[in-house]
């Protein structure tokens, strides 16, 4: 059987066996490969890191888009940048009355998820209240006017295409689509891993949002331990959202969730020691 | 370079570089190795599977000695059932006017722990209110007359030798040995891998105790998300120590951790969803 190894941290990686591959697409510019795994499912890999998986993907999407709409109470409309495989447009149409709009630079990624991980978008790209655009996410933030109440950057790693969503030019020009105490929140990697990308985001989102911080999920399929999902807005209020406020929303909203509950939702902010130490000590 | 590449879960690995091999001890038995990783440090594995590593053993031994240290508040004496690296027990040395007891069937880890990672137990070992008993756990728990305010189970996975430690009888004898009003702690592995293994546990420790869960923390050697540790206690007041009990308490000790505070003491407990979901759901 062959074994998927990833390459993506120095020192340790996940290896995964390949039961099947479903789909191969090797060129020069990347190489992205669909196969079977007897513990995730079917798994989405692109350049040798894994991307997304059928079994564990509920944990990265649920949190990446339940914490920023119940915190926030009142969204009307979302933007995603990335998210191909569809997984956090499916979690965002789940919220009546909600208008989305998904960016990816790359048809490939949604026709490939559609096609053989159709669970993850559960029918999120028929769903008339999604407006997908095929663009760069760069130059749509910089030259549209609209403005929405959550933003999802929902990227790669910041290495190669995906570096130019960790930017802080990005980032202002995010700031510029959002609405009054709207949310922006990131994908920012695992930190015992990736110290440095942590303590980059933060110093660059500091200097735009009155309140930055992380919120924490570990993904089984994420070798290193938690990951940490960036968030930022000039809402000061909305991070430190009571949970009574909190459970209110889910029970009103009457969503299905596998991951979250506002419990989880709050304790996710309960950064460990190392970590906010991370974001505080002195750096060359 | 040589490649270590776990054979813990099927399907999923860990796979690390072992830059430089320090000690192995290859038997029929077992397969005992001490080896240098650059994310890691130094790494102890046995059987294929990573026991503990220099780089995030403060994040297991401080969330399995600290939650239930802090979470009862007047902890007089621990119990420490394996443990042979020394890590819990340097951990439990942070807590002034604690008397410790160490037993571990083998006095090799002890020694190896020592000698190759020597900041995992740091001085621990030597100190006076440690007393170390080479004996099996199982033995020494059903013929002790003591009695203790925590007991740390500080076991491998449930394969091979280790397996004892996950018995109802194992646990019932545990139970003898606590002292009114005393917790019992246990290393449960990865709920998303490991979830047969946490239902077991669940319902063996709920038919001794009034109080059974679990809290997590995501250790970044240990594949497949957020691990499990098991709690069960008569008082069932414990687990929902108000944080600000907890805050008094850790200040009031005065000591240093990396991981631990009073916040992530209490979001730890916040199990997610699917989780709660495996201890209640009708299995054959």
């Amino acid at each position: 059987m062959e074994l998927f190894d990833e390459g993506l941290h120095s020192g340790v990686n996940l290896a995964l066996n390949v039961e099947k591959i479903l789909y191969r697409e090797k060129t020069d510019l990347q190489d992205l490969m669909i196969f079977e795994n007897s513990q995730f499912g079917r798994v989405m890999s692109l350049d040798g890191a894994v991307q997304t998986t059928e079994k564990d993907e509920f944990i990265y999407h649920e949190m990446f888009v339940h914490v920023p709409v119940f915190a926030h109470g009142n969204v009307r409309n979302a933007l995603i940048i990335g998210g191909g495989d569809g997984g956090a447009a499916r979690q965002l149409m789940k919220h009546d009355g909600i208008e989305v709009t998904l960016v990816d630079i790359d048809r490939t990624v949604i026709e490939l998820s559609q096609k053989f991980m159709p669970s993850i978008s559960g029918g999120a790209f028929e769903d008339p209240r999604l407006d997908i655009v095929i663009a760069d996410g760069c130059q749509y933030v910089k030259n549209t006017a609209e403005k929405w109440d959550v933003i999802i950057v929902d990227s790669t790693d910041p290495h190669g295409p995906g570096e130019v969503l960790y930017t802080e030019e990005f980032y202002a020009d995010c700031k510029a689509c959002l609405s009054d105490g709207g949310i922006i929140v990131t994908q920012n990697g695992v930190p015992f891993v990736q110290e440095t990308e942590l303590r980059s985001s933060y110093d660059r989102l500091k200097s735009l949002f009155s309140d930055v911080s992380f919120y924490l999920a570990a993904i089984p399929s994420y070798v290193g331990g938690s990951m940490a999902f960036g968030w930022a807005t000039n809402d000061t209020t909305l991070r430190k959202s009571p949970l009574l406020g909190l459970t209110n929303r889910y029970v009103e909203a009457g969503i299905d969730t596998d991951y979250y509950t506002p419990e989880v939702h709050q304790a996710a902010f309960s950064l460990p020691l190392h970590i906010q130490r991370m974001l505080t000590k002195d750096i060359a």
